[in-house]
C-alpha cells in the first residue's frame, strides 16, 4: 500500500531518502529500528575520527535508498528478468538487514558468541513490532524477508541485490563512512554505477561500459578498509572493549557481585535473551554499565573501563614478523616484569582481519562481479578485463602489530630485556 | 611548549584540526574533555535530521581550530593590535567554552536550573584534571581562562575573538551542523572571513572589503534557526524531554521509589553536585536511565520515557495566534477530555525560542559587526552599509504551535468541541 | 522517437544529463547548438572570476535536464495539470533558449541592437540544421517551439516552465556559475525545489511545504548578483567591450579602411545578417578581430584592443552620488586635461543595471512565485508568507560607480582639480 | 619586494590564490601571461567533457599556489634543507612553467615540430614582458628561472619541486581537470600531501606516514589518464586536429594560395617565429582560421575543418590487436573503395599514449618517489613498501582503436570486405 504523499528523509550522502510505502514508513516507526540510532555504524571508530558519531539508523535508511534506486531503474526501464513482486520483500530486506547488530558488534558478538544475522532473523520473526508491521502484508511475509537475509530465498536475484559483491550496503558504507569521518577515500560514482546494473540470469551484473566506475568502487573499497576500518587505533579501542566483555563474563561466571548490575545484563552473561532484552543492549547501555564499573572493585575491571571511557588506549608498534617463539617470548618477559600477557598484551595478525577483498576465480559464484558486454551475449568476469581490479585482487596488506598499555610497560622497562625495548620502541 | 611534533584530528569541516602546543594536546585527553563525546552537538535534533548524531567533542575541536587559525593570521601579519602573550589563553577557552554542557543542555537546564556556562567555569577551576593540565601553565593560568568564559579578562579582544558577533564557535556550528544534518543552508565562505578579520580597538573588526562574506555568513544563520534549530520536529522532542526530567524530580522529590536509579542521580536531584559527579552525568546515562524507566510503576513518567526512547512525538499544529484566552480555552477542554494539560498540551510562541538573531543597534556594543574602512580611519556598524543586514536584523518569524500526544487525543475526539477539532487539524 | 538506448553527458553540476529523445539528440548535433561551445556562459567574467570559462553550451544543456527533471516528476506523479503532449515542445525550448546569443552578448547587444530572442527564433525559423531536425517532428514544430520562447505558446504552462520565476534557466545559471566561479553562494537545494513543483492553473507553482528552498534560492539569487554579475571589474571589461563595438562600428560607418576585416563582419556592420552569417559570430571570432586590430592605424581602436586584450582594464572607484551637475563637471576636466570623456571616462548608476530582482506585488502576474497550501485549495503569494522575501523584495544595492584609464588619467593629473583627484582618489 | 597588502584569486580548487610578492603580480598582468587564458588546459577534451573549459591561465595560478604552500610549510618549520632563497625562482618557475603553451599543443607540436618547454624558454628570455618583470629582479634572474624548466638550476630540489613525481603541476591538474570535467576520480587528499613534503637530501620527499595519501594520489592519476586523458573521443578530436594542420601545411608548402589567411600563420608554417609572434597564436586565433576554412577550395581541408568546428568526428571501434599485416590490409581495402587512408583512417596503438605512469626502478631516481622513514635515517622507494604501487607500477591498459569517417565508410560498405565489415562493427 503506498502512503498518501511521499515521506522524505533529509540525507546527508543520498540528498533525500524517499520512502513510497506504508510497510517501509511503519517499519521505520518500530521500536526495534529506532533503537539503531543508538548503534554507531563504525563501532569505537569514533575513537580514532571523531565524526564518525553516525548511527546504523542512517546507514540502514541508506541501503534501502540505493535498493529502491536499483528496482526503480529496473522497473522504469521495464527489465523482464526482474518481477515487481519482489519489490517489496527486497525493499524490506535491505532496510532491515542490520536490525540485529548489537552494541560494539564486532568486539561484543566474539565476546559472548552471537551473530547479528542470527539476531537480525530473530528480530524479524519473534514477537516484536517488526513482525507485527510485516505480517501486514501477508501472513508469511516475515519468513519471506527473513530469506533474504538469510540467503535462502527462491528467487536469487533478490539476494544477490542485497548481498552481493556490488550491493546496496556497501555502496552506502563506503560512501557514508568516508562522508562522516572525513576522509577521501571512499567516494565513487554511485550514479554511473546504479546506471549500469542490470538483472541478468538470476543476478546483478554490470554493463561493460561500467567497467571504470566498478574499478574506482574497488579501490575505494581497498583504501578503506586500510586505511580507515583496520586503523590501528580503532583496533586498540576494540581490543579494550574485547578485554572488558572477557572479564566481565569471567567475573560473573565464577560468582563475583558487581556493585553496578542492570536487568539486561543478565539475560546476555547467561545466554538466554529473547529479541525483547536484545533490543534493550544499545551502546548508550554499555557505555553507562562501563561508567558505573569504572568504580568496581575487581582492579582489572575497573582499569579497563577506566581505559576506554577516557580514551588510554594501548600503543601499538609495527613489526616486521610475529611467530610463535616471539610472542612466547614477549609472554614471558611479562610475566617476569609482574604484567599479566592475557590482559597487558595483544597481538595483532593480518590473518585476523576481516577484510573484505574482492578476489578473482576461475569458477565465478554469486560473490564475482560480472560484466555484460555490449552485445548482451556474455557475461565475463571483472578481474578479466581489468588490469587494475587484477593487480589488487587478493591483496592483503599484512602488517602485524603489538598493542600495550605504554603507561604500565615503561614502569617495568628495567626488568625487561635489551631486545623487547627495542622490539617495541620504548625509550 | 610546543610538540615535537605536530599533531592533527581529521575533520569533515577544517579537514584536519592542527594542534601544535603540549597544553592543548594534554587537555584533549583530559576525561572531562573525552567525556563531550557523549554530548550530542544538537542534542534531540538527531530524531528529525538522523544525520546530526556528532557530538560536542568534535565542535569543540573546530572552535579551537577556527580560533587557532585567526590567531595565527593575526601573529602572520604582525598586527600591533594583538598581543602574542592572549594566545594560549584563546586557544585553552576556544577548546573548553562548552565543557560544561550536559546532556541534551537545553531541556535539562530548564528543569534543573543549571547553567552550562557555570558548569564549564567549575570544571576549570575546581579538582579536574583540565585544572591539573592548565596550572601547569601558571597557578592562575585556570582562572584565566575562566575569565574569557566570564567576559571578566582584561584584554576585551579575547573575549570578543571566542564570544563575539563573529566568534569561531557560531562559524564553527553553522558549517558542522550544516555538513552534519546534510541542508545547504548553512555554508559560507569560511576562508574569506578568515581573511578579512582584524584586531582592532579591543575587538575583532572585519574589512570592508569582506562585508559580502559576513552577509552570506548571517543569512546561513537566520535559515539555519528556523529551518534546523527550531525545526517543530525538534522542539517535539525537546518537551518531551522537559517533561521527563520535570517529572522524575517531581517524584524523587514527593519521596517516590525508583524501581531503577544510579548514584549521579542522587546528586542532581538534590542539587548537590560537584564537578566530578557532574561529568558522570551524559547523554548515554540519561538515555539509559529512560530505557529502566520504560518500565516504571509512574505511569506518566513511562510513558513519557517510552516516547522519546521510540520516537512517538507529540504532534503539532501552527495556529495563526496563541492568546491566554485560547490556551485557557484549551486547557479546559483537555481537563473535559480527561488529559492533563500540564503534560498532555504545550504551547510555543516565538519569544520562547532563544533565538540568536543579529541585530543593529545606534549604539555599537561588542554584540555588532563592526566594518573598518579600508583607510582604516573609521569603524562602520555592519547594517549601516548592509542593504540586506538591515532588511533582516532583528526579523523573528514568529510561529505559534501547539503540541499534543495524537494518538491519546484521537480517542477523545468526541468530547472535544468542533472548534478544538478544527484548530487541531484533527480528522 | 525514443533513442535506442539513453545517452548521457557527465556533467559537473547535475552529475549527469540523460536524453532519451532522438530529436534533443539530433539537436544537440547540429553545428548551430554546437557553437554555443564557443560562446561564454557569463561574457567577460573570467576577467574577474578565472575559473568562469564554462560556455552556454553546458548551461543549455542543464536547462534542458532540469526541465526534464521537472516534467517526469509531473508525468511520474500523474498529475493532471500537466498535458504529457507538452513535453517535447517543452524539452526542445529549454534546450534551445539560448541558442541566438551572440560573443559577449550584453555588449554586442547595445552596440548593434541585436536581442537574442529575436535571434534564438531566426536560428529556428530560417534555413539551419535546427529547423530541419525540429521539421521531422512535424510542420509547424519549429514555430510551437518559437511560440514558447515569444511566450505565445497556447499552454501557459510551457511557457512558465522555461521562463517563469522559478524556471530551469535561472535554477541552472546560479548552480552553474557558484561551481564555476568557484563562490559558495549561489549553492542552494535544487532536489528539493523540483520536488515541490506542481503544475496547477496554467502555471508552475510550489508546495507551501517548500518554502524555505525558495526563500534560500532567492537570497543565492541576490548574492550572485551583487557578487559576481555586476561585479565592477566585470563591469569595467564589458565597458571595453561596448567601446570596441563603438568605435569600430564609427569607423567602418565613416569609410575607414580596416587593415584586418573577415567577412562576417560586414553583415554585421551593414545589420544585414541572416542566421547563417549570425552563427559564424562567435566570442573566438571576436578576440581574434580584437587580436589583429590590436595592430590597426585607429589608435583608439589599437589601444581599447590592446587594454581588454591584455586585461588592462580601467579603474574603478565608488562614489556617493552621481547627479548631472558632477557628471558634467568631470566631463570637463577631462576635455581641459585633453582626454575624451566620450571613451576616457564612464558612469555606472544602479537603474543601469539589468537586476533581476525578485519583486512582491499585490496583483500576482506570471513573473510571482506562487505557494499552494497543503490543502490544495489557495495560492498565495510567496512574500505574504515569507518574512525573509518580503524584506529583500525590490531590494536594490545602488552604488555609483566611475570608471576610468588610470595609467592616463595620472598622467594628466596636475591640470585636474583637487576635488576630482580626491573623488576618484588619485595620490 | 612584497605587495603592501597580498592579493587573491578566487579559485575553485584552492578557494583562494595567494599574491605575496610584486613580482608574481606583475607577472600575471603580463600579456604573455595572460594570454594562457585564450589556451584550455585540456585541448579538445571539451568535445568530451563539455565542463572541461578551463584554461592553463587557471592551472598556472593553481601550480604556483600549490608550490607556495609547500615552501611556506618548508618555512614554518624552518627545514634546513631549503633554502630560503631559492623561493622567488621556484614561485617564478611554478607559475610560468607552461607560458610556452601554444594552441592545443599535443597536435600542433607534432605537425610543427615545436615543443612547448622550448617557448617557455624563450618568452622567459627574449623581448617579452615577462623578461623585463624578472629582469627587476636582478639582470641573471631571467636565466635562473629558465634554468628551472630547463632542469639545469643547480640547487636540485628547486627543479624536483617544479617538476618532480610529486610536483605541483600534476597536483593541480588531477585535482582540476577532475573538477571541470565532473569525474570523481581525479579527488585526493591534497593537504594531507603537502603536510607530509619534505626538503630531503636535494629532493622533495614524502615522510612514511604519508604513504597511503601518496597511494591514493597515484590511482587518482591512473584513472585520470584512462578515464579522461586518452579518451577515445578526445583522441578522434586530436586526431582531426593532426590532420588539418598537416593539410595546411602540406598545401602552403605546395604553394596552394589560402582565400582566409592571416599573418601569424606565415611565421608558424615557415618556421620562423619569433616569441612576440609566437604569442599571437591561441585558440581563438585557431578556431577562426578552421572557421574560415570551411569555405576553403581544398575541399579536403574543408572537409576536416567542417568536422572539427561542428563536432562531426571519427568513429571508433577497438579491435583485440593491431599489428602491420592487418593495417595493411585496411589500408588497401580503403584505396579499393576510393578513400584515402592517409586522411580517412587511423590507428591507435598503446604505445603512442603518452601515459604518465609511475614506474618502480632498483635505483632511485628523480622520478622516483621515496619515502622517509619515521626515524628520518633512510629513504625507501615507495614501491618497496606499498602493495599497491607495486601492483599497478607500469601498469599500461593497452587497448588498440581504429578511426573511421563513419559517415563516408558506410556509403562505400559493398567494397568492402566481410571481415572489414564485422572488424569494423559495420551495419
Amino acid at each position: 500500500m503506498l502512503l498518501r504523499e511521499e515521506k522524505v528523509f533529509k540525507d546527508p550522502i543520498h540528498n533525500y531518502v524517499h520512502v513510497q510505502d506504508r510497510t517501509i514508513w511503519d517499519l521505520i516507526n518500530t521500536r526495534e529500528f529506532q533503537r539503531l540510532r543508538r548503534i554507531r555504524q563504525l563501532g569505537t571508530s569514533y575513537l580514532t575520527f571523531h565524526g564518525a558519531e553516525h548511527s546504523r539508523f542512517s546507514h540502514s535508511l541508506g541501503v534501502y535508498e540505493i535498493t529502491r534506486r536499483i528496482i526503480s531503474q529496473f522497473e522504469r526501464h521495464h527489465l523482464e528478468e526482474w518481477a515487481v513482486e519482489d519489490r517489496l520483500v527486497a525493499l524490506c530486506a535491505a532496510l532491515l538487514h542490520d536490525v540485529g547488530h548489537g552494541p560494539f558488534s564486532h568486539s561484543i558478538e566474539d565476546a559472548f558468541q552471537v551473530h547479528h544475522e542470527d539476531w537480525t532473523c530473530r528480530i524479524l520473526l519473534e514477537d516484536t513490532h517488526i513482525r507485527a508491521v510485516l505480517e501486514q502484508v501477508s501472513p508469511d511475509f516475515p519468513e519471506q524477508v527473513a530469506s533474504v537475509i538469510q540467503k535462502t530465498h527462491p528467487h536469487p536475484i533478490v539476494v544477490n541485490l542485497v548481498s552481493g559483491p556490488l550491493d546496496a550496503d556497501r555502496m552506502d558504507y563506503l560512501l557514508r563512512d568516508a562522508y562522516y569521518t572525513g576522509v577521501h577515500y571512499g567516494t565513487f560514482d554511485l550514479d554511473r554505477i546504479l546506471r549500469v546494473l542490470r538483472p541478468y540470469q538470476g543476478r546483478v551484473v554490470v554493463k561493460e561500459s561500467g567497467m571504470h566506475a566498478v574499478e574506482h568502487y574497488l579501490m575505494s573499497r581497498y583504501q578503506m578498509y586500510w586505511q580507515v576500518y583496520f586503523h590501528p587505533v580503532t583496533r586498540s579501542s576494540e581490543l579494550l572493549l574485547r578485554f572488558i566483555f572477557q572479564r566481565a563474563k569471567e567475573l560473573y561466571e565464577s560468582g563475583y557481585r558487581f556493585r553496578y548490575f542492570l536487568p539486561p545484563l543478565e539475560a546476555l552473561f547467561e545466554n538466554r535473551m529473547d529479541a525483547l532484552s536484545y533490543i534493550q543492549l544499545d551502546e548508550a547501555f554499555v557505555q553507562t554499565m562501563f561508567m558505573q564499573w569504572m568504580n568496581e572493585e575487581d582492579s582489572r575491571l575497573a582499569e579497563l573501563c577506566q581505559r576506554f571511557m577516557e580514551r588510554r588506549l594501548y600503543k601499538y608498534v609495527e613489526v616486521d614478523y610475529l611467530d610463535e617463539e616471539r610472542m612466547e617470548y614477549l609472554r614471558r618477559q611479562w610475566i617476569n616484569a609482574g604484567l599479566d600477557p592475557s590482559y597487558d598484551l595483544w597481538f595483532d595478525v593480518p590473518t585476523d582481519m576481516p577484510y573484505d577483498v574482492y578476489r578473482a576465480g576461475d569458477k565465478p559464484t554469486l560473490q564475482h562481479i560480472m560484466l555484460l558486454s555490449d552485445y548482451q551475449q556474455e557475461l565475463v568476469e571483472l578481474s578479466k578485463k581489468s588490469d587494475i581490479v587484477r593487480s589488487i585482487s587478493g591483496l592483503h596488506r599484512g602488517k602485524h602489530y603489538i598493542y600495550f598499555p605504554m603507561d604500565k610497560v615503561k614502569q617495568v622497562m628495567p626488568v625487561l630485556s635489551k631486545e623487547t625495548c627495542h622490539l617495541l620502541k620504548l625509550t
